[in-house]
């Protein structure tokens, strides 16, 4: 089963259009993300404490419908894993009316916070660290 | 009964030093008073479309507790009214566990949209407005 | 020339990897397509009251290098029309020091704010609106 | 002289209703913190290496002019320090054109990043970590 978690738009996310701000969906897709590793055993501080954090290296959002105050979400976090540096994230943002607002496919890297460098093998390092890995699809 | 709203803290509004940002508990005030005043029957696009909208004159917030990742907590909100322009809104962030994270004073006005100039009397135009005055304890 | 704005990284925009946030880099993108509109005659303001506002339809962003406090960057802004409701715009973030930190590419439309849909012929609305449309490449 | 810094309003930090969305002054402030550390020597990311930070225990903040997409503000900053845990700094948010956008006062510790507890002299540990202390007024 697809990971997700609900949001609900908070009024002070509105910009000048009267709609959720166009960087607000990407920020709605990161916490989703942090929330699938809370889940899978790997909470924010317990990565940093290992040394290592996600970082984004494409992103690809596409809008399809807006959002305004009041409106609740579900955003879904899907984990696709290769043999390189790199690993995809694809994720959607459904209106709870289930509408789909927005979709977004994310590349993304395991940074080492000393070094500044991707780790070679992300999907291992992260099932070292996580205690569910197959929450990640590992 | 004080109003109050749930908020889950969310990863990416931590800051370098790993707690929730200084000025992202601001933002939980100001979500817990557009959700009174949507319970009051006043959403956010209803007021606009009135012509008025609130505005802040003046904040205080005292810091109690540091807000991590993970953390849920309920925003307070309760207004005093008076005879003049201005009136004063109480809200409390407090954890899920019970800790007082925040305390927040805010003195805040009702602009008119088109002139920039506060209303005269706030209280009178809100219960023209709203559906649920008592809500707001008018 | 390509139109590009300067900016600074502010210490508050960083996260807890100690880089700046990766929803910003949008942030600094929408940031320089105001200011070019701005050049071109129609600040944002000026389109809020004819009526219509540049959104978001898709954005593509590929990050090619951590920015940190101090840091100052140009992020150029270019229009590509076509004859469809939808335009171009091609953007890259680029450190100080010649660094290129980021690109981005976004397909984007004018909404009619009323009816909440797109014009059918945005070039056409912008030649209106705008005082240089030589600045927007129409 | 006080410490000032100079800082662009950007089209993105407005509000539905048109101006600088309230939260936004108080980063304003804090950006200004940010680069008065700098100035005297010691960058955020010095600070956090150090395993110190600066944390706001309480702020203040008086609205007395809204700011639009455009408008550019010099930011000071000025402290005040005192014998205990805590010490002061009073800042203003002036508009380009001379009119007082905002005032803001900050209570403020130096918080150890590992215990979690306010260092005991924050004045000594400053001393201790910056270049100059003298642009702190120490």
């Amino acid at each position: 089963m697809t990971f997700s978690t609900r949001i609900a738009v908070r009024g002070y996310e509105l910009d000048t259009q009267g709609h959720l701000h166009g960087a607000i969906y990407q920020d709605y897709g990161e916490h989703a993300r942090w929330e699938i590793l809370r889940e899978a055993g790997a909470p924010q501080e317990k990565l940093l404490a290992s040394g290592v954090g996600p970082v984004m290296l494409e992103i690809n959002i596409r809008y399809l419908a807006e959002l305004g105050a009041g409106d609740e979400v579900d955003v879904t976090c899907e984990f696709t894993w290769g043999a390189g540096k790199t690993f995809r994230i694809d994720q959607q943002i459904v209106r709870a009316d289930g509408v789909l607002a927005a979709e977004m496919r994310v590349i993304s890297g395991l940074m080492d916070l000393a070094l500044r460098k991707l780790v070679a093998n992300p999907a291992e390092k992260f099932a070292e660290i996580v205690e569910n890995p197959s929450v990640l699809g590992l």
